[in-house]
């Protein structure tokens, strides 16, 4: 039906349509209210709530309007690459590769240039490296645990995860943030003192 | 457990977990694959994704980045006022009070400046009045024609909505946006040639 429009703007349309289906990609963490799990559309927006809110706190000189782009868009190669399990290291290991695959199909559906200044954003967070990628890397590594803290450990007790993993999964934030840092620290010590996480190490012994 | 953090980190904590519960807050519209109805959190991170991806066809002097602000937190009200349907008289003569009352209690939540700049953006998306108003709204007012559309009718079919009225719901387009409000006419005139809107109003005779 819309054959009479641009080319270009066929393109976008197509994007926007294929963006509906991160909706049905489901992610291991619960909701707050543990009554179902958290799709990707859903956590993207929220981590781009957060990155509005604790913007005060990004380490370094932070453009917060490109961390908003970077967290939108963070997971989209989910849709072709499904979410992986930060704790599920097989998969993680495949993770790369598929997620490149994906990253492909989906971007070159938009013009070119759309296209690839998205997944330059897209590949920036994955590498982690810059002031703006490091902020929102620490973002989307804080908001599960609160989904665990508040459902009496999530995934944590699912997967019987030790404090020693969950807290070798967060050192890096102190790089964006060291007040999202401290928040991750608070809950995580929290959490072994409800006896959601284990004290020692299970799965890497 | 946040206690020892300063207030207004506490607040900003108690802000960002009240913004799980806009994932449970149904709209009437049919995810595109019809499997089950949107919720509000996907749906806004859905039309930000369009603010990023159609920001050329914004009429006016446009700041992108203050839109896609705009439509990450424009139904955060609804956690408290719910979502109401666009075509539901009743419910919408009633709801500027309800939400009026949600964005005091939502909005007070965070820091005093924090709330306050939030909730001005959110009027300004309410008024429609400006540029980057009104291409914002005129994004979301798109999406939902597509999910309508792609589902053979959705709520149009369900709540028996004519063309004329559809019509009607779209005319503002044109101020945000002559590229939005052409794809919203060329799939409106595709639905009533497939019968998803009736050719004459019913709902205002």
């Amino acid at each position: 039906m819309f054959d009479h429009f641009p080319k270009r703007l066929q393109q976008q349309i197509q994007f926007m349509l294929e963006m509906d289906k991160l909706k049905k990609v489901l992610r291991r963490s619960p909701l707050i209210d543990n009554s179902r799990r958290e799709n990707s559309a859903e956590h993207s927006w929220h981590l781009a709530m957060m990155a509005l809110i604790f913007a005060e706190y990004a380490k370094g000189d932070v453009d917060i309007n490109r961390v908003i782009r970077m967290l939108l868009l963070h997971d989209i190669v989910e849709i072709d690459a499904g979410d992986v399990f930060l704790y599920d290291k097989k998969a993680t290991s495949m993770k790369s590769e598929r997620e490149q695959l994906a990253a492909k199909r989906i971007y070159d559906l938009l013009p070119k240039e759309i296209g690839e200044e998205l997944r330059a954003l897209w590949e920036e967070f994955e590498a982690c490296e810059t002031a703006d990628a490091k902020f929102a890397c620490a973002i989307d590594r804080l908001q599960p645990l609160f989904n665990n803290y508040l459902t009496e450990g999530g995934t944590w007790v699912e997967f019987k995860v030790s404090a020693e993993d969950a807290l070798s999964k967060i050192q890096f934030m102190h790089e964006g943030s060291d007040e999202i840092a401290m928040i991750a620290e608070s809950l995580i010590q929290s959490a072994v003192d409800k006896g959601y996480l284990s004290a020692s190490s299970t799965s890497s012994k």
